[in-house]
């Protein structure tokens, strides 16, 4: 079965910074732009607080969703199309899923589902299997394409080669993302090659592999990859505004336990706070929304909740110090400590962020978050893992790099009137004086 | 007078997709960047409603205004420092002024001001004078400095060379701009040699003027600026945006006026629905509390404020024919009455809007929104007016063009359920049969 | 007919700065490219003596004529291709013609042409006619073949829309030159959003049009087209390096002439010389032969030819004044004669040099140099002229401008150790002093 | 002692697509650029025969020399001046250097150098020493600056600070060489945020080293290194070309030594034959000179000399097959009988090529060419070793890649008219059946 008046008359083009032009042909790519699920990614950010670090970085989910569904338009289209081992019949599923797959993303998706224990990807196949506009557009093809849809995206599809489109070490989300990424913070680390990527991607037996003569194009975005973990994703000011933001949350949530009596009701929170979050309920949280309440809520009476709101809108984030876990644990509890005394609640207020990277993995069967690996093919049809082959992906491979850091407010702790004592000590163990 | 502690003691920088770094020397910029009121442009797209047409135009106010201030260091500091004609000591008066010359917008700035007959300018000015954080920093340079700088933005400054840095056809503003929203919405047409045109700049009497080897990076620029206009700026799809954003706030002080009861009550409009709007209450808007507003509204029981607020959120817009006001209003009027036949208020359905530039005009005393002209400086030392040198400039010098277009909702008037005579009549005016 | 084995296993593409990928897939293509005709293409710089003035321009026409193949290439097989009023039969006439379409420029062309009356029209149908590797590749396809190709290049050929592709007002040369000579020269000109130009094509009855919808792109192409002749085409100091040139090319024809004994003998020159140029010595000539001789003659005794050929291989270049021919001939006389009274030869120390422009004119039956011009298709149809629909480019349609310099040695006539009267009357003539 | 009028009355600028402009203030350095020895490196090529296999290649020596000058001048002028331990007298030295750094560079200088055992940096010396234009300008500044200059580029000067701009691991030379190489090319792969490296340059000792902020920058730059050394630098149909200049060369001097009457005589070579050459005679090398004699020989009766000269000439490379030399040298004995009984010359046409590189190595004393390592600066002022830091660098440190390459010419092998048992035996050898 295929959409109904599958080819729009004339074709669509969004004018895209990255990729200078999207092209829209098919009628249900174009019906799924246009649901109020798919535009609502218009509202969540892309790259979550990274603004507050780098002021460029401001686009948005639907921004990228496009790009990925361009890059896997381009592979299905003008790679892959006719040749032996690549089955076209799965082209408007590869396309459906590629863009659709960054559907459940909530505001702020990272600390959100940390502190609220959700998944993104539940709702993602929620809204692609529920009661929405993408859902009936979605069933125009046939009544099981949704569902085909929702387990491309949760990588369970029989069809492995499109799983790995979206879903790999080496797929149209990274490449959309390093690049898209890199373009609106002006870093200059997420260039690589992906025409050439693209020129020697191969459908082999299960999964997508790259012709040999590709890997240095392929280590040049593998190192592109690096760079941008390091320097943008965990950019220690982003984490700052996470940490904050986290505390929002976690403070809010407390205070409706408590049944503190809010200025400003937290009528979209309840259901969360409450563990009853429904489809619905989700889908009207953006960005606007938390940003309204955090602006709201500055003027609420609990002290920490204003404060926290206050530093959130208007940046004034929390400095930080290296910290090791394994050598540091007893300064950290005395810092706890003494964060008490000086009358500033450690909780709130002393915060250790980790971050960790694996730029480059084999496939290890059992773990967790398995990706697919990259394989690449010789010139006389061998299948040889990248990290066999490259030196410097070698190097990086599996070797995961964790940092820790410990945030805390510097204003209040240098800030005298009160409990000068403590405070000085909080200085001298952080290295302040 | 200066700046206490005028220098940081390390140059900061911010990461700049434009113009590759933002450099802040001097502590009173990098205080002023810290401030709430300037943070709050965060919050303010650049482009308003341009984002519907062109998905990458997701960037800020704030974006916008760093870029601005680097612009002007670069003139002062790179280009004027040390020259005859120029005074080094209102260096501090420009870079301040440069930063803060778009303070007082408000979300969705052109709608707001057009419907509730606001002025920009008006706040910005009362920001600066005011009992802001702003203000504060401002005065520690000295106290009649905030009253300077409003000066600057205001044009009314009594040294037009610094006046010019920011108003004038050939500003630190609108080459800015122009390239900033080239860049963010990914067309080819912002592009000029700037930093050509900085290397020409020359303070002389009252004015900044160009070397006249400059000449044709001038032209460049002004055929950027008028690409830009026409293709970006004018679209018709922002106008069918802002068409309907302006149609939403109709609505709801009409509603409010007469007393209707809002199940999401308009809170933060209050003042400006009632025209008394203080500086307070309007540093407190921002399009996230817009938006939350229209997606509450989206459930009003008002059936034209939710459809208009469910059209803008989920991007449903206005359709639109060309309009000549001259010879169709004939057509218009009796459009007017068909709309009104099919049960839908033309008054809010059926909507013409015009537009229209003056791409580069030279001075006009009286006219209004006069600008400083762009002169030339010969090699003899003589000065000309630029349109007069350059037959291009001087082909679209002082023409004005207008476009009008009427926007109305297709997909009503293409519902036959109800009204079906008129709806045809409606569709035959409208050239849609 | 086609060529034998028309298609290559594997496209092949070479890494192009300005269209990222060159793609071949068609063997005629390929071996087209690999003939020593096309190969010596890389040995005539595309700019001829602007590398003195951008030290970037020191591309070939080698690189130019795989750029102008490329854009007809994604012109027919992208944009053409199952178009009704398009003829796919001629695909492989367009991708030729485009390839070969300069084949015969000459080396330093333009001074080339104008000293020894040749044309290098007449060249490239001579290559692709005669006895070379070029023709017998061309047969291949068919006997006719090598004869259409010349015919499309010519601009005689039947079908006009071939011959648009590469001879109109918009061709693919001018697309590829513009952008490529920008990108090499490092200018901030040339740019102009062709891959909208692309998409907006359409073949209409004996043309190719452009649809109305794309009128701003063609605007910022004609006036990149206007930028790039006034900034780099005609850049005085680039002329100044051709005035001397083609005083060189006067002067040894001269000597030559005379029975002047050369130490180093102008072999490759005799037959130019004595009006008795061939084919197959006009294919020896490229620019290392040329700066050969001129390095050689550099010891020549002549003091004329030595002098001049030691300022163009060193760069030590004329300087100029601006000229009025209407006003300053008398004064033209006067430093004639002075120039001979201060031993200076002014037949080849003093020259005139014009260049003028028409960057985009409508039809003109009867004008030598007739460019078809660029036709918009409206949206019911219709076609109209662009300079009736665009005010900037009807403000520069049909006007040629024109501009003259008086070039001369400023060393020579500044250094008084001889005939210091008449130098120093030449200076004030000159405005030196 | 300093130039004699030492700025100009106006900054001159040179439009540079890698780095927008090069700005010259000095008028030492504007005299230089003027000097014969400086303009000759126009007809130079920067990457030798690499324009055979990437066509935009194309750029000279000059174009290089002005960048690497441009980034010393930014390093010394906006970031070093003023600093501790940076000693602003030796300002006009660095510029000097940089500039004149690759003076010494011949035609084709890896060939010429490995045939005839020449060093471009003995040239260098003698050119900045020697009775030229160079030496006479630098000389103004006082009598010992150009054996100052030649020290900085024999890095024996004796501040090592001074050396290293242009000669360590993360000098001028490489940061404009790998940019300007990918610009040309139109790889992806020779990007870095050089702006960002600059600004962490500091001087400290004897050295110059890089803050630890800046640690991933330095890496991207040395991956980017790396890839344009296995991209770019050692691409295998570069070294085909090199290959056959390299025995186009051995060929013309034994063809001398045996006293064969050349048609065309090598004057120019003469000196080199003979083990002769002087400064004189060497500057009178370019590549313009080189490809007049390679098409001339073209028509020489040596049939070797004429074949290698017509392959490089019209680009008829040779192929190439990946070669053991552990494994497989007896093929490769026996290679060489088939090719003498196949009638064709082994020791011109069986070719044995390998590349090796070294990416970043850190100190080690003994080493001949041993490289200044890269230091980074602590935040506590302690420095530290780069490839002791960073897990990507030390993959790669230390660690040659040898990769070994046999060329030879595939069509002679595969013409069977003559010898067709030797070729098939060949053919088998070479896998080509």
């Amino acid at each position: 079965m295929a959409y109904p008046n599958g080819k729009l008359s004339e074709e669509k083009v969004f004018k895209d910074p990255v990729h200078r032009y999207v092209h829209v042909r098919d009628k249900l790519i174009w019906d799924l732009i246009g649901t109020r699920e798919f535009q609502r990614l218009r509202r969540i950010k892309q790259l979550g607080t990274t603004y507050l670090t780098f002021h460029g970085a401001e686009h948005s989910r639907f921004n990228h969703s496009l790009g990925v569904y361009e890059i896997v338009r381009r592979m299905v289209d003008d790679v892959f199309k006719g040749r032996p081992e690549w089955d076209d019949s799965e082209r408007e599923l590869c396309l459906a899923a590629a863009l659709l797959h960054d559907l459940g993303h909530g505001p702020f998706s990272h600390s959100f589902e940390k502190v609220f224990h959700l998944d993104h990807e539940d709702f993602t196949r929620g809204i692609i299997l529920g009661d929405t506009e993408v859902n009936q557009v979605l069933r125009k093809v046939s009544p099981g394409f949704p569902q085909d849809v929702a387990e491309v995206i949760a990588k369970t599809y029989k069809n492995k080669q499109v799983v790995s489109l979206i879903s790999s070490q080496i797929d149209a989300d990274r490449m959309d993302y390093l690049q898209r990424d890199a373009y609106y913070t002006g870093v200059s680390y997420g260039h690589f090659d992906m025409e050439r990527i693209l020129r020697v991607m191969r459908p082999r037996e299960d999964q997508i592999v790259i012709k040999e003569s590709g890997m240095h194009a392929v280590e040049d975005y593998i190192m592109s990859r690096y760079q941008m973990y390091w320097q943008v994703y965990f950019h220690p000011v982003t984490r700052s505004a996470e940490v904050i933001l986290t505390k929002i949350l976690h403070r809010a949530k407390q205070l409706h336990d408590e049944g503190y009596v809010f200025t400003h009701a937290p009528v979209h929170f309840y259901s969360i706070f409450e563990g009853k979050l429904t489809l619905e309920d989700y889908v009207k949280l953006d960005e606007s929304i938390i940003l309204y309440y955090f602006q709201a809520w500055e003027d609420e009476e609990d002290a920490i909740l204003s404060d926290l709101c206050r530093r959130f809108i208007n940046r004034q984030l929390f400095q930080y110090v290296e910290f090791n876990p394994n050598e540091e644990m007893s300064a950290y509890f005395e810092l706890t400590s003494l964060f008490k005394e000086a009358g500033i609640d450690p909780s709130y207020y002393l915060v250790v962020d980790s971050s960790s990277d694996l730029p480059y993995d084999f496939y290890r069967p059992g773990e967790e978050e398995e990706r697919l690996p990259i394989h690449l093919l010789t010139q006389n049809g061998q299948i040889k893992e990248l990290s066999r082959q490259s030196a410097i992906v070698e190097s990086i491979s599996g070797k995961r790099r964790t940092d820790h850091k410990l945030y805390y407010p510097k204003d209040l702790i240098c800030d005298g009137t009160k409990h000068p004592e403590a405070k000085m000590k909080i200085r001298q163990l952080l290295g302040l004086t």
